[in-house]
């Protein structure tokens, strides 16, 4: 019997119009990256379990899909584990490998792993989809493609500046109308957990303060309060979450706060040299600001942290990123900063769908049907196929002599630009007819004067 | 304790170099493949498991990456089969998902679930890694790309003329110096068994013919002795498998062998077809040779079927391909004939390697390097960078103002065409040095003149 033909839930098809799109949006992203000296590297798909496990906390290695083990290897599964219900003992025991979480850690690894063959400062950018085991919901799914640009072995700002260009750059490209560039930097937030005598908190000042978008000042506030932070901290803290003005004011306001603090006036002097340089530097639809509470949950970003949110549309961020030292430590090798960003390109389609913004033309993926009308011809067609196709134009003959009306409507279904329609009469005299699928026109030209229509076009 | 850096063994890491390569190739083909109509879709890394079993024989069952059941769902782990040694069943209970083996079950799941929404005859191509759990060895991977276009909901034979137009025109834009398109047809090998009186055992015939390169003739005949055929029909076959002369002079002599079978003559009329197209069409680099005894094992395949392989290398096929009927009879839609091809990605990669042909130019993904000589002039040399980039040059500036050395050095290994350099009295005059790296030669030049020179490029 036929299976009805379904897809596992969280995952997706792409017909070719949607294809376009989207290889619209990363050639897009891919341009700029490449314009800035970043270079495309690959991973495998599936990484050894061990080098995926551990690094995206307890939650994360749930939603680490793994491969099952194959054949002879099977009848390893620890079954003493299964009967404690002990699922990740029983899971390690069943899958040596796991589909990549993210594409971080696997450059971590492969930066190490090939230290040797790569040029430092290493720039690189990363295209590919991965994997996370969640509930699938509205937006969410379970492959997805992350758009990531890295620099390794630079503790230059000059990377930073660099950044927020390429944010504005790609987005702008994209016809976004405007869009908020959030910065902040992780000094900053410790040095204000310095000052409130919290430094040793500080991962539970920042896991809360990053809830601020979703519960709310109050929301953050009771956190706190419930992780035992004294009711003098938060008096202390408070005043930063209404913090108001220009990137200047709010930069000078710290400067006061943070005074006795080393680290967070360091942070304050990195994210005023940013500034002045994207000051001098301009940016074309992106507004930079400096927000004090933008903390991304990330415990290893140790400098910048960015943030970027589409105007006009109810979405979450589109774009993240951030400085962080030392991630390759996982993997051995030390005192390497990097800093790098994100594009989520999934909602950046949402948005670019919602607003009407993807160009008009991406799905036209047939310039020119050839109408066919009897087998006789065929040979004539195939040789001016030949010719059109050498100019770099997407032709076909439609595949048998069938109606008109339904050769008509295959062409207007796949969005062909032209149809050539050679009948009898037009046989005779060495004519074709070129119909402008849009227009409705139509223009009678022997086939010189059509090529030489369409050699400017090629 | 840092752990040591590896991937799955099986699996590739691909550097910035080999990207180039491989997206040089990947283009290249999906250029030709948009000439002739073909539109991109794309399906999930997993499928349900139940829509991959059963469709690769034993064999490939075996051979299909299952995706553990995550959570809760372990529990439902059958320990029984376990305990019976019963492996698939094991699995079957641990793994709904598999990723998928090839593209083309996909494809035929596809079209069948959104064949509502897609344009008969539907011709689409898609590029897409694939996973296997074969023993890893040299030349074949446990994850790799197909490159595969079909068309499906279309009989006519145009659409073997242009898959063979097809083949020649990426091999030849890759510049491989000549390759053998060989044809067959299903039809033919059927006539040859009712001929023989084997029709019922058709399959095992093909099996045996298709190991023809490997064990050669007298293992053939070894393995359908073996399998119970008879002297007398192996003394029928066997000048089949001498057949000399050219491809008209086969067709001649097999159209006396298969006097007797409509079917077998058939499939000499469709290979006549798409011989006189092609004579009349021309190939560029490629030659036609009609092959009786190419099987290519898969008894999917209903009319011609397609290998290609590459002149002055040892490496197997490197395309292949053939039409099939009822594909997606599998899903439930009947009577839907298809046709389609498909490049071997990673072996065309090493033919390319072994014989020298990628272009020289690939891996230069940076145009211009900024030296960086003091921080004073860094804000011109951005400003200098943004009208760069403007003009679509991969142009980046050195992070830091460190020895001129390791930064000429670091420019060569990013195998940068030039490098700025603006030293103190260059900085007075308004003037930079231009090095082009190739040559070694230096031109000073205001920055009017530098732009002026780039635009044409860009």
């Amino acid at each position: 019997m036929a299976q009805k033909p379904a897809i596992p839930k969280g995952t997706r098809d792409f017909l070719p119009s949607e294809v376009a799109k989207r290889t619209y949006l990363f050639d897009t992203i891919k341009r700029v990256f490449k314009r800035y000296g970043f270079a495309p590297i690959e991973t495998p798909s599936f990484e050894l379990s061990s080098t995926l496990l551990g690094k995206y906390g307890e939650e994360g290695d749930r939603l680490i899909f793994r491969i099952l083990n194959s054949g002879e290897k099977m009848r390893k599964a620890d079954l003493e584990a299964l009967a404690q219900d002990n699922l990740p003992r029983f899971a390690n025991s069943l899958a040596e490998k796991a589909l990549r979480y993210d594409l971080t850690v696997p450059f971590a690894r492969f930066v190490v792993q090939h230290q040797n063959e790569l040029q430092f400062p290493f720039k690189r950018y990363q295209i590919q989809p991965v994997w996370r085991a969640d509930r699938p919901q509205h937006g969410r799914y379970q492959e997805f493609f992350q758009c990531d640009a890295d620099v390794v072995g630079s503790d230059s700002l000059l990377h930073e500046v660099e950044f927020i260009q390429i944010f504005d750059e790609v987005l702008t490209a994209l016809n976004l109308p405007g869009f908020d560039i959030q910065i902040n930097n992780r000094k900053i937030l410790t040095g204000i957990a310095e000052v409130c005598d919290v430094a040793q908190q500080i991962v539970e000042l920042t896991v809360a303060i990053d809830k601020l978008d979703k519960i709310g000042e109050e929301g953050v506030f009771k956190e706190l309060k419930e992780k035992g932070f004294s009711d003098l901290t938060l008096q202390k803290i408070q005043p930063l979450f209404e913090l108001t003005g220009s990137n200047q004011e709010k930069i000078k306001h710290l400067r006061t706060f943070l005074a006795s603090s080393e680290i967070g006036l360091k942070g304050l002097d990195e994210l005023q040299y940013v500034f002045d340089r994207i000051a001098q530097l301009g940016l074309a639809k992106g507004t930079l600001n400096f927000d004090v509470t933008l903390a991304r949950g990330l415990n290893y970003y140790t400098g910048a942290i960015f943030e970027v949110k589409a105007q006009g549309v109810k979405m979450g961020s589109i774009c993240g990123g951030g400085r962080y030292d030392d991630l390759t430590a996982l993997f051995g090798l030390k005192n390497l900063s990097g800093v790098g960003i994100s594009f989520g390109a999934d909602r950046i389609y949402d948005v670019l769908t919602e607003l009407q913004l993807f160009p008009s033309d991406l799905d036209k993926s047939l310039d020119i049907l050839i109408a066919n009308f009897e087998p006789e011809t065929e040979l004539a067609h195939l040789q001016l196929l030949q010719k059109l196709r050498a100019l770099g134009l997407a032709a076909e003959l439609y595949p048998s002599s069938t109606k008109l009306q339904k050769q008509l409507k295959y062409a207007n279904d796949r969005k062909a630009r032209y149809v050539i329609l050679v009948g009898e009469e037009e046989r005779q005299q060495g004519k074709l007819t070129l119909k402008d699928m849009e227009s409705g026109l139509q223009q009678q030209l022997s086939q010189a004067e059509l090529l030489t229509k369409f050699e400017p076009l090629a």
